[in-house]
């Protein structure tokens, strides 16, 4: 109880990896509110994001840093980074330009599961941009 | 690509589920967009959270499900269930009263890092209740 009193309590930032050496990351738009991405951040890419200010994050998928936007442009400049009781979750509040989502959308989170429905979801935002103009293979 | 195209489309909700058997979810007040708090869902807390309406975690240091509020009275209404383009990871548009996290706070996100540091957090918040007369040991 001592140490989570602490950890709750300090004022030293002193964010809590997981076994995988990794901890959950959210942007959310500076101005809007909006809940744009999540993803996970290792060390070295949390030490990146707060040296340069823009957000990088870690690629579980292709196991290694990834700096957002740095194919398509649509970086994340870090306004603030909020991290939660037991620092083991971090808020980058960013300010972003159009189309956050690689799937066209200016954030991931664009369904939703339909009301009184359990497996059915319905798109709740529009495609701000085209993905294949932007991702060249 | 084909898969992940699919995922990113498709209007069935296959949320994915980690080696643990857990997926992210991350409850935001749906009037004011603050981020309340982050957590973790099995597929049972997922169930249960959709058939009642109100959030059900499941808690990895406990080992067990978690009804958010059972034991200090702060439930979380859901009001929408979005899921993010890979389906990995949730948002629960959610209504609730004052003092979401067990720390006192309305958000567990009572922390940023200062401008300018690496290391040196600020409060950004104020206590909105005493958790000693809340949570009784």
């Amino acid at each position: 109880m001592a140490i989570k009193q602490t950890i709750e309590e300090v004022l030293e930032f002193i964010p809590k990896f997981d076994d995988n050496g990794l901890i959950p990351a959210i942007a959310q738009d500076a101005k809007t509110g909006q809940i744009l991405m999540a993803a996970f951040m290792n060390r070295e890419a949390l030490d990146l994001t707060i040296q340069t200010g823009y957000a990088t994050y870690f690629s579980r998928a292709r196991r290694k840093l990834w700096k957002k936007g740095e194919e398509s442009g649509h970086l994340q400049k870090v306004e603030q980074i909020l991290v939660d009781c037991d620092q083991d979750c971090l808020i980058l509040k960013v300010t972003v330009d159009t189309g956050q989502c690689h799937a066209g959308y200016q954030s991931c989170f664009y369904r939703a599961l339909k009301k009184g429905r359990s497996k059915e979801l319905e798109f709740i935002a529009e495609k701000v941009y085209d993905p294949q103009k932007i991702y060249k293979k």
